[in-house]
């Protein structure tokens, strides 16, 4: 991040901008999916991603506040992108999917150590 | 809820109902405890407050998806409605955090019993 | 609403229920969409329901928070309101879609009263 | 953004970047000005962060998913920016405000010319 945030440790800030950049790499990949059909366009895929791209914004937003209760919504976060990036890499030789998954992996890992961090 | 909702059970129906009940009350019992100042206005509540608002928009959202991961939201959800409301019990004779801390309490409950159902 | 909002006008609880009651038949029915296909998934149609989705929570929080800023949110729901309607209209003889777009239409016309209130 | 986005312009890429930024930093300066007291956490301003908070999500997730409507949040969004930085500045001689001010004004500019682009 550019920007200087009150009381936040690096590694908090590195989870956040984890968090943001998968935010807007599913939410912008839902429309790809959406445009592509098919496997992609599939309901359980979609409801999937927005659920990603929610829980992303969620703990982002609680690190931001500088909640004590990150480390929950961090610990449902991991789970949910770890699922999101299983499903993204089955949708075989995409690019876009691919790029998707691996930030999705991403986020998990650093969520996954903020969850653990704090409890 | 007035209007239909597609593949989602009467109990599920009553959560979201909560959800978006706590959420609106919450977020709106955040601007009475700034305007009120003091100990209302408190750094720690008012953060507090925040965070079940969002959580609970969050839970709402997934259950009103259809996403088989709302339980894990929900869990969460319960478990931050049920410190807001003692935070809010906290406030002393006042009617407007009353009412804000049973919400919290109803939401707790009926968003524990979904995260059990599904466990 | 059942519960007691903190200077809010009737009207504008009104325009808040409006709101949420919105979002939760959009967000719902965008599940109910992708799992019926073809026109229903169709990229354009799905991203508006989501749009909808999105500023009918933007704006009901603007209201809950007492923000003189509602009636410049309320304006923008108003108009994507409209849109979701009309397109959900266009889906056919469809209960879910029929529902969704009176939805939509009872969202806008409130949310256009209230962003002329106080223009 | 070092990630990939499909199909959007440079010029919108830098302006969800700044919704984004702009995002972050107001929702973590909204806990330090509660820390802080005094003006700082006063009901007005506070509500006003806020607004510029969840404003900023919702254009940066309108661009993000693709959706043609961007202009319209974006033209609100750049008016909140505006009145939010001059609410910062108003808070003399204090660095975090001052960039909290500087980064709205930024976000403003680029939204402003984003809702001019399609209108």
């Amino acid at each position: 991040m550019s920007h200087h945030l009150h009381q936040i440790s690096p590694e908090m800030q590195q989870c956040i901008q984890n968090c943001l950049d998968c935010h807007s790499t599913c939410l912008n990949t839902v429309s790809y999916c959406l445009q592509k059909g098919g496997m992609h366009a599939d309901a359980a895929h979609i409801r999937l991603m927005l659920d990603c791209v929610e829980i992303c914004q969620t703990s982002a937003n609680f690190m931001l506040r500088g909640s004590d209760l990150h480390a929950r919504t961090c610990g449902v976060c991991a789970e949910i992108c770890d699922r999101c990036s299983q499903d993204c890499d089955r949708m075989g030789d995409d690019p876009q999917m691919k790029e998707c998954a691996q930030m999705c992996r991403r986020c998990a890992d650093s969520c996954r150590q903020m969850s653990m961090a704090t409890a």
